[in-house]
Order: structure tokens, then C-alpha cells, then sequence
């Protein structure tokens, strides 16, 4: 140990890069390193330097935490924890990121989707701090969203998937969609790509009155409206590359009270909701962020686990 | 007390009747009345007579349980606390039913969603007792679901309102629904009143190739799927008097399975998910019995924060 402090490694695996730190437990980062997502073997192989070299430049790791895009294998006990499930990023489906990226560590583990990191990550440091129900919503290369209920990241049976829920279609759109799974999902219609796929160009080079910002605004107004409806968070949390474009807050918000049709009579929603529906406080660092949370829980978890005599 | 036996107090208050009774706390009733749900006063006063006049009889009430029809106020914080919210059913908007019911009692009160009591129900004595995380869904005059998550019922801002959901419509389906606020949303659509208003008959009196069945079961299936992205429960326990139709459940399995298109590779569910989507093992009294469950954990938590000296 180098005197009180202790130090955790953070690895985001996210669909278009691997986001990697090594940072102290009141999330101050002390190394940083960025991997595109390319195949698994090299992208994995790189971000192991990474943490092997960092720990030995900086000091030992007491904890890891890894979030990944899913789907992923979440239950311990099971044969598959740490494993990446049926993925439409080629090549990462089954493939086990923990064994890959841990095994040289003898540190404890924290493993969990990149957005229920991302939701931890803003809890702990960003715009969630007040709230213990927390949904952290990234559109960028996919839609996801992680769950927070009473602080805790939400698993049951698997993890949440809210990126691949159906939206109404908009009547103007005639896109058909990306999403190699559902065609027209959330994730096909209004994820970067899709924005691409049906513009030709990234959001934030169209024109304020091109059509789909009001399409992008009404399936993420639809996403947002599902997830109060199913999950009842006491905040949404927004990230994620096309959520860069902060014009789209308001509009988010309009077309969400469209979708509840003043069935939820709730004044955080009702009051134009500019707290409710909000932008990510960490910015692009929140999965990284969540990440170091993830390690210094699962540290946390194992000390209770095995009390040590000293103080 | 009547030597070591404690009797609790359950109010089931649901959109077509109120259910009511009193039981020990393994769930074994000792008195059940129902009263149709007709406006507040005189459904109140009947309630309120059976608890009393019940409780004289059997013995003194250690708590009470209310399930009561969504949107309620649960936040204990709030001066709402106890309050019937923005319902369309007539008359009921405002009224403390709390209050109304368990002023004339000492004991602990535990008040919860209809379906989150249903959930908690099948929990402790039904279908879902090997669970933590659990998806109640209710088909009858309404439609709405309750969610346990680590076996603890979900709140969060508000709590989830299921039956609100928009599901795509079936392109056969071109009735615009009965839902007050949304029209042809889950309940629009798919409730006992929809399937009269749209087919002129209850769905058990339908012949099964009437094309209701296949709209029903693919209504149920989106909200099935809906559910396991947002939620990811472990088993789907349904009830409700539009469930009794057993024929129902293989139907909606297939629709689940189509409306995911392959994306969540979870044996629970892609081996015909007969033990995932699983009819209501306490029939029609999952409500009641979690009313039951609600006031034995209500009085628990009375007795945490108030211990007594006593063995």
C-alpha cells in the first residue's frame, strides 16, 4: 500500500471504445487510457497493459470494476458470470471479459453492465446524489439505460435492456432501422447510428428544423415515458454522444408529458422537468467513474466479507 | 391477544370489488368479505364496518394491509401519504384511504399498489416464492403490474403503472381503446372493458378462433417483453379475472419470445418459458393474502423501530 491511499482500476467497455483508470476511492483519477473497440484479442490485450503497467507505475489495486456493454452473464453463482452474452458487436459474444482482464489482479471484482455503472457513477459523484432510484440513459453507438432502486444496480433474471424496447413509430418515419435483433427498436431508430443510417449525417450537423430532431426527441420522449411508467425512477439521467447536444433536453421533455397523457401527476414530472430529465453531471466520464464505484464496492463487500483483525 | 396468535387486517381495494379479510400471519384466513367497488363513501363504510365489527369478533387487529388501485401516494413523507391519486375511476381522485380506514386502530399500516400486494402475495405463499424478483401483472378491469425487486416492493418516484404502456398495435386491431387518458394504450386495449367494448363479449364467452385471442395474446406478450427489458423479473406471475383463461398462456409465451426477436438468451424464457409466464398460484386471493403479507411486515418493521423488553 502507498501510505492511506488506495487505489482501483476502472474498465468501460463500451460499444465504440474501452474507457480504463486507475483512480483513488473518492474518484480522482490518477491514470487515464482510451481503446477503440475493435476485436476482442487486441482491444482486451491492450487494456491489460494498461492496468498492469498503471498498477505497477502507481500502486497495487485493491479493487476492479468492469462495465460492459450487454448483454452480460451478471449472476455469480452461475458457470457464465463474466461472460458476454449474444451481442450484435461482432466477435465479443461469449467472450470472458472478467477472466480476460482480472486474472492477473488477486483483488476483488466489480462487474456490471456499462450503464448500471454509469448510473452508480452519477449516484456517487453527478446528478443522482439525491435520489437513491436512479435510470441513466446513454444514446450513442447503442441505447441503454442502467437502473438504480435504492441505490443498488438492478439485475433480476438478467440486467435491464431498455435500448431494444418498441416505440410507436413516428407517422413521418419511414426508416426502417438498424438493430440487427428488432429492426425498429429504440436502439434501431434513434441510437447514432441510426441518426446516420436515415440522415446521412451525424445529429449535430443538422439544421435546427431538419425532421429528425423532433423524431429523435419523440422516441427518446417514449423511452423516457416507458421507463416511469415501468420503473418509476426518481430521476433519468441522460449520456451518451448524441445526448451531447443539449437542445434536445427540452424537447425530450415535451414529448414525455405527451407520452404520460397527465397520468402521472408527480410535480418533478409536471414541473417542466428540468430536473427530472437531465443531463449527465459527469459527462463522458460517468461509466468510467461508475466503474471505480463498482471496484471500491466490491472491495467494500469483500472486507465485510472477510474482516481483517487490524483496525 | 388471544394467546399467541396475532390477526392482521387486508384490504384488497380493486377496481371492480373490495376485497377484505382477516388472517393470521401465515396466511390462513379467519374472515373474508367482499363489497363491489361503488363510490368511496358507502364502499368505505362498509369496509370500515367488517374491520371493526371483525375484529371485535376475532380479536385485536396487529396490523392492517391496504392494496389499493394506482396512481397512489406512498412517499410516508409526504402529506399526500395514504391518498388515492389521479384515477379514472369516478369520484375516487383525493380520497385518504388510509385514513378513512384505519383511524379507528392502533396498529401499524402498511399500504402498498394493489398488484405490488398481489406480487408480495405470491411472494411469500404463491408462485413466486424461489424469487427475489418478481412481475405481477393483473388483467381484469384494469391492467397493472407489481414488482418486487429483491423481494422488497418497487417505488421509486411514484410506482411502476404497467398497464399504461403503448404496445405497437396489431395490424389487425383497428379499435381505438377505452383508456380515459391514453386511448389505445395496455388497458385501452387489452383490459376486461376493452375486450367488451371492442368484441361485445366477455373474452371466455369468444369462440378460439375469434381473432380477439391472438390480439389478446399479442398485447399481453408486448407487455410481457416490455417488461423483461425494463425490469428483467425472474417469473411473471398473472392474474386478474381475464387470466383465468388458461388457454391464454401459451399464447402470450410465443408472442414474449417474438416481441424479444431473439435478443435475451435466458433459458427461463426460451424454454417455453413455462415456469416465466406462470398463472397466479393464489388465484383471486394473491391481493388479499398480500394485504395480509403488507400488514405482517408493516407490524414487523413497528416492532424493529420499537422494541420491546419482552422475549
Amino acid at each position: 500500500m502507498n501510505g492511506d491511499r488506495r487505489y482501483f482500476g476502472a474498465v468501460e467497455a463500451g460499444g465504440t471504445k474501452f474507457v480504463c483508470a486507475i483512480a483513488d476511492e473518492r474518484g480522482v483519477l490518477h491514470a487515464e487510457a482510451r481503446f477503440p473497440t475493435a476485436d476482442p484479442a487486441s482491444t482486451l490485450a491492450g487494456v491489460s497493459r494498461f492496468l498492469i503497467e498503471s498498477s505497477r507505475a502507481i500502486g497495487p489495486l485493491s479493487g476492479i470494476g468492469i462495465g460492459c456493454f450487454g448483454p452480460i452473464h451478471l449472476d455469480k453463482q452461475a458457470a457464465k458470470y463474466g461472460v458476454i452474452g449474444n451481442t450484435p458487436k461482432k466477435g465479443w459474444n461469449n467472450i470472458d471479459i472478467v477472466r480476460a482482464l482480472c486474472s492477473p489482479f488477486p483483488c476483488p471484482v466489480g462487474f456490471d453492465t456499462d450503464v448500471n455503472a454509469a448510473a452508480l457513477g452519477e449516484h456517487r459523484w453527478g446528478a443522482g446524489k439525491d435520489v437513491g432510484s436512479l435510470l441513466y440513459v446513454t444514446v450513442g453507438t447503442g441505447i441503454g439505460g442502467g437502473v438504480l432502486v435504492e441505490g443498488l444496480p438492478l439485475h433480476g433474471l438478467m440486467h435491464p435492456e431498455l435500448g431494444h424496447l418498441y416505440p410507436r413509430r413516428h407517422p413521418a418515419d419511414t426508416f426502417p432501422g438498424v438493430c440487427p435483433f428488432h429492426g425498429d427498436c429504440l436502439e434501431g431508430l434513434a441510437s447514432g447510428p441510426a441518426i446516420v443510417a436515415r440522415c446521412g449525417n451525424e445529429l449535430k450537423h443538422l439544421e435546427p428544423g431538419h425532421p429528425q430532431w423532433d423524431l429523435q426527441a419523440d422516441y427518446l420522449g417514449q423511452l423516457c415515458a416507458q421507463s416511469v411508467l415501468a420503473l418509476s425512477p426518481q430521476r433519468i439521467v441522460m449520456g451518451g454522444g448524441v445526448m451531447t447536444e443539449r437542445r434536445l433536453f427540452p424537447l425530450i421533455r415535451q414529448r414525455l408529458l405527451h407520452w404520460l397523457g397527465g397520468y402521472v401527476e408527480r410535480n418533478e414530472i409536471l414541473d417542466a422537468g428540468e430536473d427530472y430529465v437531465t443531463p449527465a453531471a459527469l459527462g463522458e466520464r460517468a461509466g468510467v467513474l461508475g466503474c471505480i464505484a463498482l471496484a471500491v464496492d466490491a472491495a467494500g463487500a469483500a472486507s465485510r466479507r472477510y474482516p481483517t483483525s487490524g483496525p
